[in-house]
């Protein structure tokens, strides 16, 4: 690994650097947005070498996980979702999210994401940067669904998000999965299905 | 009308009641809940006569309607929504929907709403018993329809307002009312119809 240059001031160190570059990120998603901010313009920001920049986070779709510090990885589970017959896509996907969220060691993360979205525009551009760059242009992709369908279904899973883990409505905060899947799986295999 | 009853050290007035009316009906519809919290309760926070907080106000859901700044009157949309052909249901309440959501004036106070709703714990208590208290209940027992399908049409309408109007997720921030109705309207009706 070649050593990186740094802005002059700066505490050396990976700790610091790591940290500069997640802020880096941060600041460029939101006033770029996923597709404009390179690593390299990143790195420049952060006042480190590129190549530490891929040595920390590996892809730029990692990093912007990783400076959103959203909790799971889609490129992990979104193709475990999206293999698997068409006709059953809905019910998988509804699954998928629900269980996601009922790890109460996620949702927290999950939820100050959404927090942060509502309050602050660099939060409101980092999720919509998230969603539009990583979730809808993949799923978009894998399923050949035109990408306003793909918004649909999405908008009907963060919904389920406000009002069963946010407010806590009832009956919706204490249905259970299978109910859930009943309800809402129809629903996002008309959008996304055949 | 008889005068009402004041907190020793209260400045008199009826601008000052009417904001007394509103904070303590704010404390109380979150605290206890639509159901749970009166009116008498409430003029008794407020340090007024139970007849001034009708006389301000008129019924308990226009008070909370006041105390949410609700920007809309449920008890005036919904009963138009929800008369006319049962099979239309899904295309009506898109329409009306996203008419009331694409006046400028009105949105910033419902982005207020689900902002504080999403931040702090009062306001999510405000938005849960105004979804719960008077939405849900209405469009339920108008219909009879189970309570859980109601929140999850009411779900796919909120997660619409986070990603068309809060993040601006494309291309559902500029999809237009038709496109939208093709797409939300059998979703809403597969919920709420026969």
């Amino acid at each position: 690994m070649t050593a990186p240059t740094r802005r002059p001031g700066r505490r050396p160190g990976p700790t610091s650097s790591r940290e500069d570059i997640l802020a880096a990120a941060r600041v460029l998603f939101g006033e770029r947005g996923y597709d404009k901010a390179s690593i390299r313009a990143i790195a420049r920001e952060a006042g480190v070498d590129p190549a530490l920049v891929h040595h920390f986070f590996g892809a730029k779709e990692e990093l912007f996980a990783a400076a959103m510090e959203f909790p799971v990885d889609p490129g992990v589970f979104l193709p475990q979702v999206l293999s698997g017959p068409r006709s059953e896509l809905g019910e998988r996907l509804t699954r998928t999210f629900l269980r996601i969220w009922s790890d109460s060691r996620l949702r927290p993360q999950f939820i100050g994401i959404l927090r942060s979205a509502a309050t602050t525009e660099q939060g409101a551009a980092l999720l919509r940067e998230f969603i539009t760059g990583t979730i809808l242009a993949r799923v978009a992709e894998a399923l050949g669904t035109p990408r306003l369908n793909v918004t649909a279904a999405a908008a009907q899973m963060v919904g389920v998000v406000m009002l069963r883990y946010v407010l806590e409505v009832e009956p919706l905060a204490s249905a259970t999965e299978d109910e859930l899947v009943a309800l809402l799986a129809p629903t996002l295999q008309r959008y996304l299905g055949d």
